[in-house]
């Protein structure tokens, strides 16, 4: 784990209340780190559902295909998180791990091994010692809490450098209902890790199809916004939990996601996950700056989305924004070479409420010195308006420092 | 211009004979740089045919537009590269820059504009003051000399470490021509440059369409494929000229392409853009190793392409070359991301002649020494064997390195 925390995080950590029905534990399973926990262990009452969205990796991990097995059930009853070694790239020993774990959890629980959900996060390729559980998971069942959050945000850290959470609470018909979320960044995360993983809990009423209509509309603007460098995990994993025990507080029962009842929750799932899907970038290894790209005027929302992501990952505009570089020049080369439709002569650029570019051409008004004043700011808004259409998006990423370099590349020296 | 030769730059430059037909010169016209040369001229004999391919940017710079309309002729007396000023995004001014620097150039030479051919290398969004050709272009058409090869190479570079020139010599009928080259790097280059220029001489008399079917499927495997970062810059341009002098000395006029006589003259002319393509990668920004991609087993060798730039591209896998640990999960995790058909459990990866992972997971036989002492070498290859198809392709790039952070971002600092 890094030592320094990122100058971008948040100033103070949410309090997360109970979720009635999810019970919360850690332990030091000994998997790659000493002196840390590395498991974590989520049990919840019986009638929970659960959703998820997957790595689009074609090489995914053990853990991954295990959930992705499992969601068809729709039910769940634990969830076992691991850090320091990501069970991927693990061949069939990586399949019998997971059953393993599985297998360890259902009997210490009291449920079927279908019913228990995975998350490994850490090396890749070496294979995962899944016996290791079996001396901590009677504990775990046996002293789960309902107020662990913080803790468990830090047992599934890796270079994350502070623990990621996240609370709301929304109106769901005449009951207040509470939604928490921890996550661990993407990055990726030396010296093999890399994976972004996300943990969603609700006491809401809500079937599995519900839930999974909810995330799989509530990713698209939030950690599918998110980047660091373009790097995909065999491992990103987001799962949601819906207990339900807010039926016994008037809660109404929701089967389809479209429900009108959902308005408010749907808002306040939503803002959880963003405010995840944030920290996530403002913990992106090495990153010194937190940058926000707004692409307006594209030809759909897809097309913004595609030149966005093409200005995100540019390593050029990356630097250029390490270096307080208001550089607008290889803004026009990220948006040319996303393949998106852009016309030249129509394109505008902003560095914050400077326009730097229009039409074009250099803005001839635009103030050099404001601009560079603008680009020390821990948090830098580049937009760009192309001219062509109502198509409108935004992605949040960080900066490439020698930082990122380092952390990726010079571990071994 | 940086002043450390890139480690990985050519033990010797080759020495490049005179092309009949072509005359170069060199001047300083004070366009950015000061004490250096930064314009070329090059004059062709009336005859002359030219072909050429471009960046895909949807931003592509002025002098990428003129050459474009200008292409169709097929004809060229002279190609006029400044260094210093990219010519790009610069609006109209762009266009009326293009059009002066083109009719300053045909006076001169006595052709009409639409026979110059123009490329500029330098700051994007600048306007480039053409009057500046002015008074240089007169002593640049009377200079023309036939062995300015290696000057010519140095008047184009921006943030190149060495000139990069190759030739070759082939049998065309009876006949022995030449094939002359110089480049310059791709990479991007500091501040706002952003650049691969190259250009391609031979005496061979060939009609303009021979020469473009030879130039548009020679930079498939050679330029196409190296990248130095991923980002595309907006004035990317080969083009190609043919002087046709060699038909004096008996070579015979190809009109297409597809000539059985040209045979061994592809094969010498491919052989020129592979050896400038990766002195384009051993130029890359910051480069401390060249790193060679094959990808094999794929189904198609498009998809092998596609997977071949995932890991090229990969900051992971980069960074990790960087710090010479031989980091093969974050090979599965650019395999995964590349979307192309792939499965993990048939997946090998070798580094150099080790094989660290077979058929989805560790290879249990691997020598982490020995891999560790090979990754110690400036030049690197890495193998991925997908086993699903005979698709195979070959990419080249670098390592990325602190000091690819610190030419690009920290200048203002």
């Amino acid at each position: 784990m890094a030592t320094t925390i990122s100058p971008l995080a948040p100033k103070e950590y949410a309090t997360l209340p109970p979720i009635a029905g999810v019970k919360l534990a850690t332990a030091e399973a000994g998997i790659r780190y000493k002196n840390r926990t590395d498991v974590l262990l989520a049990t919840f009452d019986k009638g929970t559902t659960v959703a998820g969205v997957f790595t689009k990796s074609k090489c995914p991990s053990a853990p991954v295909e295990w959930c992705r097995d499992n969601l068809k059930g729709g039910k769940v009853r634990a969830l076992v998180v691991n850090s320091g070694n990501a069970n991927a790239f693990t061949g069939k020993n990586g399949r019998d791990s997971t059953k393993l774990t599985a297998s360890i959890a259902s009997k210490s629980v009291g449920c079927k091994a279908s019913e228990i959900f995975l998350a490994s996060t850490g090396v890749i390729g070496e294979p995962l010692d899944a016996t290791k559980f079996n001396r901590v998971m009677d504990g775990l069942v046996a002293g789960g809490k309902s107020d662990l959050w913080q803790e468990a945000a830090k047992a599934i850290m890796t270079t994350d450098t502070f623990p990621k959470v996240a609370t709301a609470t929304a109106k769901l018909g005449d009951a207040t209902v509470t939604i928490n979320g921890i996550a661990k960044g993407a990055g990726m995360i030396a010296p093999d890790m890399a994976t972004m993983l996300s943990f969603i809990f609700t006491d809401a009423p809500l079937s599995a199809s519900a839930l999974q209509g909810l995330l799989s509309s509530g990713v698209e603007d939030t950690f599918n916004a998110v980047t660091i460098d373009g790097d995909t995990s065999t491992s990103d994993t987001l799962l949601a939990f819906a207990t339900g025990a807010a039926a016994e507080y008037g809660a109404p029962a929701i089967a389809r996601a479209n429900d009108r009842r959902l308005v408010a929750f749907r808002k306040a799932f939503q803002a959880v996950l963003a405010n995840l899907a944030e920290q996530v970038a403002r913990d992106g290894e090495g990153a010194r700056k937190l940058v926000e790209i707004i692409v307006e005027g594209a030809k759909t929302k897809r097309s913004a989305r595609k030149i966005a992501m093409s200005i995100a990952n540019s390593p050029l505009v990356k630097t250029a924004i390490a270096g307080e570089d208001a550089n607008w020049g290889r803004v026009v080369m990220a948006v040319g070479k996303a393949g998106e439709p852009a016309d030249r002569d129509k394109l505008s650029i902003w560095f914050g409420d400077t326009r730097v570019a229009h039409r074009g051409a250099r803005d001839p008004d635009y103030d050099e010195k404001q601009v560079s004043a603008y680009m020390k700011n821990p948090e830098v808004t580049l937009r760009v308006g192309l001219g062509l259409g109502p198509g409108r998006d935004r992605v949040m990423t960080c900066d490439l420092t020698k930082a990122y370099v380092e952390i990726n590349g010079d571990y071994r020296s």
